[in-house]
C-alpha cells in the first residue's frame, strides 16, 4: 500500500445514491447480482438508521487513527467514511469529536471494520455508525496509511466515490459505474416484491409463486404423512 | 438425513403453550430441569418480544432456503418456524416476504441458527425473529433438505409440534409430552420466586433463604477482615 | 486463589465516583492514561445507561453463582458488583431476583465476564447490567470462590473499593488512589474537548488543531490528485 | 436431563466398527448420507490417529468432571468416551490419569466438546483424543450429570453403543442400527473413489466424470477468453 | 459477480515465482510493502511446507464445490488454486480426489477461505493445503460461481496469474506486475537480515542496529531502576 | 500505564524454576491452587517443547514491537519474554531475528497474547514460542509501552522475575515468592499421581480412589439398567 492521500476523487451522483438508499441494503445487494455486501460482522451501533452516500476510503494502522483525520479534510457533503485497518483492530478509532467534524462537512455516516466509541453521544447526534466493534480503547496518531485508495472488505472492492448504503442489515457498496443499472434493477425487484407481498398477504405460497414444487420433486424431496414417517424410522 | 417433508404433525395444545410463554424463557428452562435452551448464540434481532408457539422444523443446506418455502405450506396458526442448516451459515435465508407469508398463516415467529435480513421491516411488522446472525447475503433455492424431522440445536432435540418459547433471553424448547408438567413446575417456581422477590425487597438475603452459609462453610470459604486479608498476602 | 470473603473493604468516595461517572467511560479511560478499560467484549444488555459505583469483586467457578450470593451481603449503597469466573462461562449466573436483592441494598449495577438472564425484567427494573453474554442457562451453588480479592479483567487489575464507570461504550475501572487525579484529568480533557467541539462545529480540522500535517509529512504521506494517482498505478 | 448412570447398554459389533474405521471419517460421513459429523470445532490434539469404537456418552457440568469418573466404570474394551457439557466449557476435564484408567480397560479414545490437558503425555501414550480445546485449567468433581443417555453434538444425536470414528478430519458417529448399511455404502463409495482416483491419475476430469459440464451450462456459467473478459469489464 | 470461467489467463513467470517462494511468506510480505498477506485465519493443514505458484482463482457458493471442478481444467503446471466463497463456509469442499487431479496437472497446492477434508491423505500425498477450516462435511455441485475473476481475501486483491507464496506463516500474494521488484526487494531485505542475524549472533542489539534508543527517548520512555519504580507506585 | 523500562528486576532462582518446569504446566497449575494459567488461547506454535524461565514482561501497542526491542537488552540467561498488547492484535510482532538475539542472550522462550511469524525458522532453531496467533503481518517500531511492569493475562498477574512454565498444555506463571511452596506441592502431587497411575494401571477406579461413589449418591445420581431407562423415557 502506498502512503498517499488522493484528492479530488469523482463521486457518484448524490441524487441517485439517495434514491438507491431508499431501497435498503438487502434489495440493493440483490439488484447488483448479490455482490457488494460488507458482511454480517459490520453492525449498526444503534438500530434504526438507513443512509446512503459516496465513499471516502481510509486505511489505518491498527490502534492508530491518523489517516481518519487526514480523510476528514477530503470529505464533501453526501460522503460516507469507509475505514479499514491493515490488520484486525477493535480499538475505538472514531468518536463524537470526529463525528462533529464530519457532520459539519455534511458527511452522512461512518462504516468501519474496526471499533468506535462515544456510542451514546453518536446516538444523540443521530450520526449513523456501522462498525465491527465498540471499544473505549483510544488510538494514537502516529503511523502512515492511505486515503482514497481502493480497499477491500469481506471480498468486496470499494473505490472512492462508490455508493455506500447502510441500514439495520449492514452495509452494501455499489461501484460508481453500476449505479444506473442498480437503480433500474432495484426498482424492478421492488415492483416484483410488491406484487409478491400483495399475493402473500392473500395467502399465496412461495412454492407456487417461484415454481419450487418442481425443484423439490427434481431434488428428490418426498412428502410423507407423520405416521408413515415414524414407521419408516 | 432423509430429504422429506413430513405432513400432518401433531402439535402441542396452543392454549397451554401460550400460558407457558408467559413465564418467560429462563423460568421455563428451569421448570424442565435446565434443559431445552438453544444457547446464547441465538439472539432476538430486536429487543422486547416474548412469544410461544409450536415448532415446525426445517433443515436447509447452507446458502439455500428452498426448504423454508416448503415449510411455509405446512404452517398453521400458532406455529413457530425453527430453522437449522447442515453446516454453519450466516446467510440471510429469511426476510420480510417470507415473514409476510407466515404472518398471513398465523405463524408467531422464527428461530434460526442461520441469518436473517430485512431487520427494519421485520421490526416494523412486529414479527419476532431470533437468529444467530443478521446478513443481507441472499440465498438460492436449489438444494434438498427436510421439513418436520427432529433436529438438534445446542444439544437440544426439537421435534415438530414441541413448544417453543422465546424472549430477550433467547429460546427454549419443551417436548410436547412434557408441557403439562412444565406448566405445573413453572407455576410452582414462579410462586416460589414471587415469595423470594417479596423477601428480597424487604432485605432478605439469598445466603439465608437458600441455606448457603452452610455450603460456604463446608467448601472451606473463610471470612476475613480487609486488614487481616492484606496482612496475610 | 484463596477461598475467602473479605469484609469491610474501604470504598472510593461516592460523590467523587458519581462526578467521575458523568464524564463517561471513554473520557475517564483517557484521563487515566488509557488504562482500566475492560474491553469490547463486555457490553450493556440494553443501551442507554451511564452509571458509576464502587467495586465489590466476585470470583465464581464456571456454571456456579454461589459466591455472588455471598457477595450480596457485603454490598452497600453505591457499590457495583464485578463478577468474573475462573474459566470462560456464558451461563446466566445473574438474573432478576439477585438484582432485586442488590437494588434493595442500593447497589447501582452489575459487570460480569460471564452471562446474565432475565434481560426483559432487568430492563424493566432499570438495573444496569454489563456482560459478555446473555444466557438462560442456570447455574448451581456448589463451589467455593472469593469475594473482594483483587481480580483482573482484560489485563486490568480491579481491587474492591475501586471506582467502576459503565455506559454504552463498556466499562472502565479507576483505582481508588487515582480517583482524585482522574477527576482533574477528566475535567481538563473535557474542557479541551469542549473547545475542540466548538471549533469543529465551526469547520476547524483535526489536522490543524492537533498539528497532524507535520506528522503526515514526516511519515512520508504524499498528496496526489486522483488523475495522477491513477496514472501512477 | 435426568441425573442417571445407565448401565448395560448394548454396543455395536466391534469387528464391524473396526472395518468401518478403516474407511476414515470423510468416507463414512458420505456413506451415511452426509450425517453424523461432529463438526470442524472438534480436532485431534495431535495429528496422525485413525480410530473407531463404541460410544459411552457423558454429560458434565462445565468445570466439573465427576461424571467422567462415573463413566470409566461403564467402559468395556472397544469403547470410545464421548463427553459433552451442559454449557460451553474449555476446562481440562480430562488428562493422562483418566487416559491411563481407560487404556487399562481397553478404551480406544476420547471425544469431547470441552477441553483436555496433559497433551504431551497423551501423545506419548498414543491415546487418541479429539477435543474442542486444550486447557490446563482443572475441574472439580461436585455436580451431577449423566452417563449413557442420548446426547447431541453439532446437531447429531449420539446414543450409547453407536459407532464413533475419528481421524485427522474430526469425528463422525454412525447409529448402531445403520452400521450394516454404512459398511456397504462405504465399501461401494470406496470402490467408486478408487476408480475415480485411477482415472484422475490418468488425467480424467471431474467435469466429465461427474457430468458437470451440463450443470455449468444450465446454471448459466459462460466461458470467456481472458481478453474478452477484460474488455467486458 | 458474473458467472464465468475465464480461460487463457497469463501467468507470472514460474522461475521467478519459485525464486520468490524461497524467501518465505514473511520476507515477501515485507518486500512488497507489507501487503498481500491473506491473514492469520488461513493456516497450513499440516506444518512444514513452503510452496509458490501462479493463482487460479475460484469463487464458490457456500456448501458447493462445482466451480472447483470447473477450475481444475484451467490449471497448468505451476498453478496454485485459490478458493473463496460468497459467504463464510467451513465445509470440506476439497479433498484427496481433487488433489489427485490437481497433482496430475502439476498444480502445487491449494489455498482456501473455506474448509478441506482428507487431511491424512493430503499429508501422505505431500500436497500442500492452506485453509481456514478442516471439515468432513461434504458439498454439492449445484450452484454457479466463477473461475479466474479477481477475488479479495483479507483485503488483498488476487488476480489470476498472480504469484502465491505459502508456508507455515500462511499465504501471501504478489501481483504479477510487481514480481520483479518483489524479487529485488526480497533479495535486498534478505541480505540486510543476514547481516542483522550475524550481528545478533554476536550480541548486537536491535536497539542500536535500528536506532531505536532515540525513538524510545522521543516517545517519552523512561528507564527506572526496579527499586525506584516500586517506590514510585 | 507508565511508559517505562524497569531495570535490574530480581529473578526467581533458576535452578528452582528448572525443577518446577519438569513437572509440566498442568501439575504446576494444580500445585499452586489452580491459578496462574494463561488460558487455552495461548498455544505452542509447534508441539513438543517444555520450558521454564523467569519473566521479562513487555507491553506493546497493537501493531508495534518497539518495546520488544527495548526488552531484549534487559534479558539475562534463563529469562522468558512475556509480551502483551494494550488491545487485541494478531500481528507478527516477533520472528526469527528477535529469536536469534534472545537465544544469544540465553533466553529460553517467548510467550505472547499477540502474533508471531517465521514459524518454520523458529522450529528449526528449536526456540519455544507460545502465542495466540501466527501472522506474517509486520509491525512498526513507533509507539511507547513498558518493560518489566506487572501485566495481567487471562486474569493472572505476572511480575518480572516470576517463574514461567510452558509446554503443549499452554503456559502457567508462578509468583516468585510462591515458588518454594509450588515445588513442594508439585512434588507431593506428583507422588500422589504416581501412586494413582500405578493403581489405575492395575484397574483401580477413580470412583473408589477419590471416594466419588458417595458424591454421586448425595447429588442424586441414580443407576439404571438400560432396559429400565428406556422404559422410563
Amino acid at each position: 500500500m502506498r502512503n498517499v492521500v488522493v484528492t479530488g476523487c469523482p463521486r457518484a451522483d448524490l441524487a441517485e445514491v439517495a434514491t438507491l438508499a431508499e431501497f435498503g441494503v438487502a434489495t440493493v445487494h440483490e439488484a447488483i447480482g448479490r455482490t457488494g455486501y460488507l458482511g454480517p460482522g459490520i453492525r449498526p451501533v444503534y438500530l434504526g438508521s438507513r443512509v446512503g452516500g459516496t465513499a471516502i476510503t481510509v486505511v489505518c494502522w491498527p490502534g492508530d487513527n491518523l489517516m481518519i483525520h487526514a480523510a476528514v479534510e477530503q470529505c464533501r457533503p453526501g460522503d460516507i467514511l469507509v475505514v479499514t485497518t491493515t490488520s484486525p483492530s477493535s480499538d475505538g478509532a472514531f468518536g463524537e469529536l470526529l463525528a462533529t467534524s464530519l457532520q459539519h462537512r455534511g458527511v452522512r455516516g461512518l462504516v468501519t471494520t474496526g471499533g468506535v466509541r462515544d456510542v451514546a453521544e453518536l446516538h444523540a447526534m443521530n450520526f449513523p455508525v456501522f462498525s465491527a466493534a465498540v471499544s473505549a480503547q483510544g488510538t494514537v496518531k502516529a503511523t502512515a496509511g492511505a486515503v482514497n485508495v481502493p480497499v477491500s472488505i469481506n471480498g468486496q472492492r470499494i473505490c472512492p466515490g462508490d455508493a455506500v448504503i447502510a441500514d439495520d442489515d449492514g452495509v452494501v457498496v455499489v461501484e460508481r459505474p453500476r449505479i444506473g443499472s442498480a437503480l433500474a434493477a432495484a426498482q424492478a425487484r421492488t415492483e416484483k416484491e410488491n406484487a409478491s407481498r400483495a399475493a402473500f398477504r392473500e395467502g399465496a405460497l412461495g412454492l407456487d409463486r417461484y415454481d419450487l414444487r418442481d425443484v423439490l420433486s427434481k431434488r428428490g424431496v418426498e412428502y410423507l404423512d407423520h405416521e408413515a414417517y415414524l414407521e419408516s424410522q
